[in-house]
């Protein structure tokens, strides 16, 4: 009997994983039970706030869980939830291993190894934990920071310009790009736009698929800025709830939709508005589109930082490209120093 | 006997063409002579002006050369310039079949395959002619436009700032786009700047390799722009030659630069010198690198290109792409609509 590969279960655990909320209350996570043989029994992920953690979810869908092993992609939690407690769910059904991807850091939740091991269950950590721990990421963020994590979205030429010298912006990047930009915002929890991008570019705000109709779910349309609003712009329309922050702090605005239980953004534009996030270091994550195009002129995507000299540059580490059409996708966060 | 696979023996053709000079008064072209077999028997390139053709190259490295099919990558000329026209050498040779990968557009040079077909020589033409068009098009552009090929080369942020607020710029790219920069300059013929960049970078624009040393190389700097400048600048210094042409008008500097030869220019900066360029339609290639980095405020790469409404974009074509350390290098080229 050869000992399972724990590193290629715990791969199917993190895309089992994906499957769950990209963004909430709650982190994504994926189980599967297997036997000694690394054969897989049971598979679970955790589908979203007040449903089973996928530890459970995957416990349900076996009836005798003794001298299985449990591939978790997070520590089980031993936090007594709307759920109750994972560690001794999986401890009450007799498993008899726990291999995890990545320690929970949180106050109460942490510690299910612990709890584990002084029931007799042998726990190995830490398996293929970078891309455990990436995949919390956001959740962790918000958790700890009290704040939604916030995705600063732009779409620009090769020179960095959303828009012609006259505005006019219809379209700088291709199709895919665009239905790449709503199918992420069909997942956020809110849109961030200043008033003068829902304003001059009359922008909806929405979730739509290509064939134009809306996604089932639609992120909250939040406005920020002092300025007085038509009822009549595209934002205030029905097809999504939209609210507006009479505010240009950054942190503000965070706090207000902290409380309101959003735990992560897109910020949208304007540059004035997204670059205050960027000074105030409250840009999570960036999401660009580079279409290949040149505009010069004055429409710059990102305003002023805050960076006097080259020292202070904000050095990103991009973790995923993709060609979208002829454009250019590109994620990246800042480069932990 | 099979019939030889010409697509194959084109590309080692291109691949000995590109060991050309890069940029002068003759293509890069490579030449192969193969039997009945299509095993190659010679390999010839062309080594500059005023030395044999590829196809004379090839010839030379053969005591017979009767029955022989030469591969060539551009249609061989019927010129006869310091070297006496290929497509006769090729018949006294006694060459039985040419192929070639796309024709001379020019008025002397072209009609080489009529030379040959007269004489009794097959002829296949057009064999990976979009590669082998590719590769004389900065050539081509300069035979026809009678001016030097013009690249656009610039290194900004991820939005497109080539410097912080304060002009500090060292360094926004990795040490390999460094590196390559300087490579590509020591195949240019001649390096455009601003007063500005050669004043306040006291920018050097030589060639210089990673220990620091000078390329063997060196491309003519040439600083445009009507200010008088102080003879104590690096770029005076007697690494290579410079020049300063007293006007702001591409035209007039490409024109006066062809005059002395020059076939092929590298307009490194800045972005007022570079955008009027663009405006005047005379970007033949840009090159950009992008680090992964923000830097905001007012130094951005380009400045106005004469792009009032979106339809107006200047839109690329990239056709080579790759990663320097953690930067990005873009080829691209106006999109041919």
């Amino acid at each position: 009997m050869n000992k399972p590969d724990y590193e290629a279960l715990m791969l199917r655990a993190l895309e089992l994983a994906s499957l769950s909320p990209e963004y909430g209350i709650n982190p994504q996570v994926g189980a599967l039970l297997v036997d000694d043989n690394g054969k897989i029994v049971a598979e679970g992920w955790h589908k979203g706030a007040g449903t089973a953690h996928a530890e459970v979810d995957a416990l349900s869908k076996v009836a005798d869980g003794r001298g299985l092993t449990a591939i978790v992609t997070l520590e089980p939690c031993n936090h007594t939830g709307r759920t109750g407690p994972c560690s001794q769910a999986l401890i009450d059904a007799g498993v008899k291993r726990v291999v995890f991807g990545t320690k929970d850091p949180g106050k109460n939740e942490g510690g299910g190894q612990h709890t584990l091991e002084a029931a007799g269950v042998e726990v190995i950590a830490d398996v293929l934990q970078d891309q455990a721990k990436a995949l919390i990421r956001p959740w962790l963020i918000s958790k700890t920071e009290n704040r939604p994590y916030v995705v600063i979205k732009w779409a620009s030429s090769l020179d960095g310009r959303t828009a012609a010298a006259d505005g006019t912006s219809k379209w700088i990047t291709s199709a895919q790009s665009r239905a790449d930009v709503h199918l992420r915002r069909s997942k956020s929890q809110a849109i961030i736009a200043g008033t003068n991008t829902v304003e001059i570019d009359n922008a909806e705000l929405t979730a739509r698929q290509e064939d134009g109709s809306s996604y089932g779910s639609q992120p909250l349309r939040v406005v920020v800025g002092n300025r007085q609003l038509s009822k009549d712009l595209r934002v205030f329309n029905d097809l999504a709830e939209t609210i507006q922050l009479k505010t240009h702090d950054p942190k503000q605005v965070l706090s207000q939709l902290f409380e309101r239980g959003i735990r992560q953004v897109f910020v949208e534009g304007g540059a004035t508005l997204e670059s205050s996030f960027i000074e105030a270091g409250l840009a999570d994550e960036f999401l660009i589109y580079l279409a290949p195009k040149l505009l010069g002129g004055p429409r710059t995507a990102i305003a002023d930082i805050g960076v006097k000299h080259i020292s202070e540059s904000i050095d990103l580490e991009v973790f995923e490209m993709k060609q979208l059409g002829a454009d250019l996708m590109l994620r990246a966060q800042k480069k932990e120093s």
